[in-house]
Parts: structure tokens; C-alpha cells; sequence
């Protein structure tokens, strides 16, 4: 087999609202250096760069992500940031991904990746990812990347591995029985205690012609409307025909439009040490801790303050006798939370929202 | 009896770190707005006010707020406002304040005020201040004003009262038969159960004459150093003989140099309202809260939050799950505190101190 052509699509189109007061509507969480000093972005482009070139590693964002997301990545070809009109979930933003990487004139393997995710071990994850795309070569399997759980979490979808399809040193590719999206708790106990379940990752890889036949067969409006665009790409219209054509594609995530009808699905288990770093939550689970098991950025004291998380990287800190609690410090906003409570911090988006205090979304 | 010449000796001398992040070495707790928009300083001033005019209001405090006090107090003549090189305690403040008076040439009743009370009844508390200041007019008591418990509270001392002395209306006024300074708990308890006894305000009430008259029985060493001060008021060397002497003064607390060795103390009850605001929780005590208990000044959202404190004018805060906590919000520096924790503010500060992180002092 040649080598193949590998594209990446990163999917940087969330607004990260549980990342409040950090992430905003102009600041989302992938945009944001939630650890260390590179934005999660920047992290999820070099960390793949083994493996793809930045000339055909595609960035899909929003149209107020844009600007941000081009000085962030100065190496990406501005042709490659391609820009939805309006958020229309994964369904659509793989379909645009797939016929733009089409009219370059390659049935490419794509490697569909989320922009906010953690991985410890880098170079493990090229090498999953290497053997997905070998999968994926073949133009018969949808393949996706499973996390072994670590708990009955409920934020997940959950894959049920079937047969052994593959094994490569340690890594055995299954076919996936069935897709579970995210079950209520007694459901991810049950998983959980069970075995034999991955948490998908929202990590895909295809070929471009294998996607869009499923999104042709699960998604017939999808992929009419996505014909619309194919036609005009590559010509002056193109701009324009998306502006029209995608706000009104039905916005569906692929997982539930696709993956869940799908036969050929398999999964590779990613055991590179992932987080979605989905939370205050999560991310305090992920961080560098004291002896206290407090996580802290900026100049802090504390007196009987365990396993919390203090983000402060401007304002002196100090807090007195509360244990497990999050502290997040903005130039114009205050976050104190609960640890394990960091889900509410939507609850708080929505009701300034409903209140009208547009200045802190 | 002819109208009494009243002064009042307001002693603006504190440093109020309990109330870190907001009281500052450059701003003390007198000098803040804690509760509604005049500061405790400006607030005792006007309390005052039916009894003793300006021109008789003394104000005793430090170097480095001087400038301060002077631009609060625009009403008060310069001249009134006595300047410490550095804090001596309150028997040397109240021993210069004395001096200063008869220096004017009366021997006036003075009442000794902290700057730093709050009074919910301010016609009561006149009354109350008017009444001491008649059973200090022959020069034999020294009369103080005590508060009737509310709890075993270590942070004060205690007045037991002896003998009813005069009765006016439904004020008794009393004989202290001693005074027993700040109590470890288990003493604060059985005093609270036993009853018949009274926290020492701080406030005092006696002839200029009789205080220092008694400081001369008791506190001899600062009594000398007074009369050098005493011999240079009112010529050109005044201004460098305190500067020079009063620094080298006993630094000791009018309580145990005077009061707690003294015979002839009174008592009045001070059934007037009143709180000290020692503290956040003591603050938190007195505030207006909402209907979860809440006391907030600033832009909030809260999630499962009671009994909590939140001061942050200018910056807008969320809390999520968490109760009994106070959050305080100041241009440099965040103090996360847990409600009944905050004598500990004092231990913030000091690490402060000891770490060399003076711009949070």
C-alpha cells in the first residue's frame, strides 16, 4: 500500500460555555490556554503535525472564531480555515470538511478531531491514530477512537466492543456492537460494572467518500444541501452558496445521525491519556496538584483549603477553611464553585442570558 | 449644674486587618465605607453630633492616614486633628488627647470613641453617651459603656457589675466590681450563662482631670513622659517633643493599664445597637441579607448559596453550591473566606507581612 494522503479536520466550532468565566463567546475554550501556555487549538494542531502537514490539516470554525482562530495559526493556509456560516453540529461541519478535501482532488483518509481535548502521550496518540487511518484506508469502516472509562460518567456516549478485528502489538481493533449515547447514571453504572465499554471520544477517522455515502444513506436532506455546495466549490459562488445553503442544513451531531446506524464501525482504543477537559471539574482532575491537592495559577495562600483549584492570574488570592472549591478570577468576572458541581456553570451562562448582561457571555 | 463643656476623643488610630482585602495600611477600617457609603470615621463624627460641636471633636490618629482623615472630615479644624508618629495603644492616645484639651484650658468631660463602632439606635446612643457623661462630671468615676452579650464571645473583655449607683428612666447604671479581660471560652461561657455581666465597648467617658490623674497612680512611667509632652503644647516645640517622646511611651491598652486596677468604674448599658465590626462574620451579623440569607454588594448569581457574604462592586460574581462563605473582591487582591473563619483574615496578613508581599498590605 503507498503511503496515503492523511488530511485533519479539527472541529473548533463549541463555545465551551461550562469554562465560564474563561471561555466567552469571543473567547471559546479551544481558543483558550486552559493549561500551560498554547491554546487548546494550537495544541491539538502541533500534536498531530507527525502526521499531517499544514496543508492538509483543515481548521472548521465560526465566523466570530475567524480572526482568532488565523492568529493563532499562522502556519494553516488561510484556504484551509473554513468558516460555517452558523453552527450547524458535526453532521454538517464533516460533510463541508469532506467535499472541501474532495475538490482538492484526493479521496483522503480524514482524521475528524475535536479542538479541546488533552492527550498526555503525543506520540502514542500519532501511533493510534497511524493504525485508524490503516483501517480506514480500505474505504469500508467508520472508525473511531474509544477511551477506557474511568467511572460511570453520564457526559459520554458509550461504544460496545464486539469482535476482534485487528490486533497490532497491544491494540486490539474491534467492531463496535452498539452505540449507547449518554445514558442516566444508573445506565453508566451498569456500563461501567460491566465492562467491555469505551466512552467515544468524538474522534473519527474515514475516508471522505465512505462519510458522505453514510451521510448520503442516514442524512438524505444533509447531504442534498451539501451537493448544493459541492457544485459551487471550487468557483467564485462558493462563498456566497455556503453562506445560503449551510445556515439551513439540519443540525444533527454525526454521532446520532450516523454512527449509531451505521454496520462498519470500529473502534481503537486510545490509551494515550485523554480528558475532554470539558469542566472546571475535569480540568482539576488533569492538573499538576500540592500536597494540599490544590491546583494553582497565580500568587495564592491558603489555610485549610484542600483539593481545590485556585485561577487567578492577575488578582492575589487567598481563602480560609473551605475544601473543594474553585476559584476563577477574570478582568471582569468571579467564578466560585463547588468541585463536582462545575456542570451549573451553564446554569449561570444561561441566566445571564436570560437577564441581558451580554458583557459577561 | 451648668451646660457641660463636652469634647469627644475620637481615636482613629487602628489598622483593621481583620477586614484585608479591604482595609490597607493606607486604608484602615475607619476609614472605609463598609456598610453604605460614609466611612465608620465619618459615621461617628456625625453620631455625635447632638452633643459635641466640631470645634470639640478631637481626632487621634496615625501619620500615614492623617491625610486621609483630614479630606473625610472637612468640617473638623486641622488643628483638632492629633497626629501619632507611631500607635502607642490607648492609654498614651488617650493621655495626649487629655492633655490636648486642658491645653485649651478646661478640664472638660471627654468621651473616649472608637472610630470604628456601628450604632443602630443613634438618638438612643446620646442619650446613653449624656447620661455618662453626668456621672463624670464630679471628677470621681471613670465610666465606661457596656453591651449586653449576645453570646460567649471570646473578643472582649467583660464588665461584672456591682451595685446600682443611679437610676434614670430604665438605665441602671452600675458599680463595675471587676473587669475580666478577653476570656478563653469555657470562662466566656460560664460569664454569658451567669449573666450580670456586660462587654467593654471601648467607650469611656471622665473628666480630662480624672483620667489622668489616675494614669498618674498607675501608669506612672507614661504619666512622666506625658508632662514632657504636656510643658512643650501650645509653644514651637511641640510638634518635635511629640514627635520625639511619644514614640518612646508604654504601649498598653487603657483596659489593663488603668481600667482593670481602677475603683471607682461605672457602668452604663449601651442599649443602643451596637456592633463592633470586628470582623466579616461580625459585618455578615448586621447586614441586610436576602431571603437566602445572602448579603451582596455587587452583581451576583448564586447556585445553592446561603448564608454567605459577597462584597465585589465592581466586578460580577457567580457562586455554585457553596454556603457559609464570604467572598470579598478588592482591585489587587480576592479573599474566599469561610463564614465563622474570619479571625483568620489576621493570619492572611501576616503571612503577607512575612513573605515581603507588601503592595497586599
Amino acid at each position: 500500500m503507498d503511503k496515503q494522503i492523511l488530511y485533519a479536520v479539527i472541529m473548533a466550532g463549541g463555545k465551551g460555555t461550562r469554562f465560564w468565566p474563561r471561555s466567552r463567546e469571543r473567547m471559546p475554550k479551544h481558543l483558550l490556554d486552559i493549561e500551560g501556555e498554547k491554546s487548546l487549538l494550537r495544541q491539538t494542531v502541533d500534536r498531530i503535525r507527525p502526521l499531517v502537514l499544514p496543508e492538509r490539516t483543515i481548521v472548521v470554525t465560526g465566523r466570530s472564531h475567524a480572526e482568532e482562530v488565523l492568529r493563532d495559526l499562522p502556519d494553516i493556509p488561510e484556504a484551509n480555515i473554513l468558516i460555517e456560516p452558523e453552527g450547524r453540529n458535526t453532521a454538517a461541519c464533516i460533510g463541508l470538511a469532506a467535499l472541501a478535501i474532495q475538490a482538492r482532488g484526493t479521496d483522503a483518509v480524514m482524521l475528524v478531531l475535536p479542538s479541546d481535548h488533552r492527550i498526555a502521550n503525543e506520540k502514542r496518540f500519532c501511533q493510534v491514530l497511524q493504525e485508524a487511518a490503516e483501517m480506514a484506508e480500505s474505504g469500508q469502516f467508520l472508525v473511531t477512537i474509544g477511551i477506557k472509562p474511568t467511572g460511570p460518567e453520564t457526559g459520554f456516549g458509550y461504544l460496545e466492543q464486539g469482535d476482534i478485528v485487528r490486533m497490532k502489538g497491544d491494540l486490539q481493533i474491534r467492531r463496535v456492537k452498539s452505540i449507547r449515547e449518554k445514558p442516566d447514571i444508573a445506565r453508566a453504572r451498569e456500563f461501567f460494572e460491566r465492562g467491555g465499554f469505551l466512552w467515544n471520544s468524538g474522534m473519527f477517522i474515514w475516508r471522505t467518500s465512505t462519510i458522505l455515502e453514510q451521510i448520503k444513506r442516514f442524512l438524505p436532506d444533509l447531504y442534498e444541501g451539501l451537493l448544493k455546495i459541492k457544485e459551487a466549490l471550487g468557483t467564485k459562488r462558493a462563498g456566497r452558496v455556503i453562506e445560503n445553503v449551510y445556515p439551513l442544513l439540519p443540525s444533527i451531531s454525526i454521532d446520532y445521525g450516523v454512527m449509531e446506524k451505521a454496520e462498519d464501525v470500529l473502534v481503537v482504543p486510545g490509551d494515550f491519556g485523554w480528558s475532554d477537559l470539558g469542566s472546571w471539574d475535569s480540568l482539576w482532575e488533569v492538573s499538576e496538584k500540592d500536597e494540599n491537592g490544590n491546583a494553582v495559577r497565580g500568587r495564592f495562600i491558603g489555610f485549610d483549603v484542600r483539593n481545590s483549584m485556585v485561577y487567578s492570574p492577575k488578582k492575589f488570592v487567598a481563602v480560609i477553611g473551605i475544601d473543594d472549591v474553585f476559584v476563577v478570577e477574570t478582568d471582569d468576572a468571579l467564578l466560585i464553585c463547588r468541585r463536582g458541581r462545575s456542570q451549573d456553570v451553564r446554569r449561570v451562562v444561561e441566566k445571564i442570558e436570560k437577564e441581558g448582561w451580554n458583557e459577561y457571555l
